[in-house]
């Protein structure tokens, strides 16, 4: 199973996506900027037509691997990962036995303490980024915040829409970064350990449903899904979605 | 000259843009979706290399010719032109001597005062909008306020980032419509008579400049332009280098 279905309801559900990210906007979670990289997305997402690709089935699948086989696996919520999926990543963060740490661009206290409040009602167990106790290199002070239970130490991260910048910090840490992001052409797709080119609301719910399936796999499994993965293909694949897409327009 | 020169610093100027968008908001002139909307912009204006295209070039031409060549042309004003052209559409109107209408797609009378107003400060003579006294036919009650003075009754307008129902609707009445849009592919450049496939912010003081210099040209010549313009092609154009842009890339 490697196509996924196309979506019954395309414009509905990205309506409704829409409006799930102005009400995390109203409600303190979401910065300006997450509406205007929600608007970004949606150009994007329509470029592949709305729908979980082949390329994407095949990066979500070797995130799963990555994040069974992980020491310390830890997963990174922003404030439009808050507004869209925070009961997927709170279910995904159970199920990988991970904590979850809030991990925003511009950060304000008021927004950290909403989204780890928000996680925790959600029934997230292990919430960071309140009490950030140390700082990832290379990056200026507000941005380089993090917890050393949390993403410092952690061997494996999945930080779903994130900047380019920090992609990289993390990468240079010596930790294998999983993203989320539906550009294939920015700089956190090229620099991320496997990047899923899919829109978070379809991602998220694939990745709670892979790893209850994957969990029964054997240690030798899942390091073959991850060694027999190749991002710079699934790069080009996604590339090559949107080259279908617009040819078959005129 | 219908290849526009790269601008230098594409990326400042991107995020110039989303600056003033965020302004627009902070000062009750942008809505929330207007946020959205400029986000899905610069998905598509990298997809085109953040400069004017041959095919872009050649629609300004042709709405210009076509606005000169208007009895009663009128350029509608939302809250993006607003935050980030006003300037430009206000000196626009003086020279092809058209009114101003606002036209907001989430109205509301406080947004509809603040646009106007802000018009009329750069320099706006005649601003309609505040006081609607028509309905533009098959459009629901809130969104089909127009004024016979304004849109209500010209044969051609410039709607620049109008949506697919609106520019529809408009075209049913047989009015001319030029919009400004960077997805070749969506509703409202389909149903446009001119497309201009380009970033607002380059578009309209292109168009200022355009105005100067063809206004001295004799109504067969900028008849001739418009006989001589393709929408159909200019979109297959703007596809086409879309596809170029991604192709380059892997």
């Amino acid at each position: 199973m490697s196509e996924m279905v196309p979506q019954s309801h395309p414009r509905y559900a990205s309506l409704k996506t829409r409006e799930k990210i102005v009400e995390g906007v109203e409600g303190g979670i979401t910065g300006f900027n997450g509406l205007i990289a929600q608007g970004r997305g949606e150009a994007l997402d329509y470029f592949i037509g709305e729908r979980t690709t082949s390329a994407g089935y095949d990066a979500e699948r070797a995130a799963i691997a990555m994040l069974l086989l992980a020491e310390q696996p830890v997963l990174s919520v922003n404030g439009n990962v808050a507004a869209l999926v925070p009961e997927e990543m709170v279910g995904l963060a159970e199920k990988i036995d991970a904590p979850l740490e809030v991990n925003i661009f511009y950060r304000t206290e008021e927004r950290v303490q909403k989204i780890a409040d928000l996680l925790r009602r959600f029934g997230g167990k292990r919430v960071f980024g309140e009490d950030p106790d140390t700082l990832i290199p290379g990056l200026d002070h507000a941005r380089a915040k993090a917890t050393r239970e949390g993403i410092y130490n952690a061997d494996v991260v999945l930080v779903p829409l994130e900047d380019g910048d920090r992609c990289e910090a993390l990468v240079k840490m010596g930790k294998k970064v999983i993203t989320v992001d539906l550009n294939p052409l920015s700089r956190t797709a090229r620099f991320a350990t496997i990047t899923i080119v899919d829109n978070v609301v379809r991602a998220l719910p694939n990745l709670v449903e892979l790893a209850d399936e994957m969990k029964e796999l054997s240690r030798e499994e899942l390091e073959a899904i991850v060694e027999g993965y190749d991002n710079f293909d699934v790069l080009r694949r996604s590339v090559q979605e949107m080259i279908g897409y617009l040819e078959e327009q005129f």
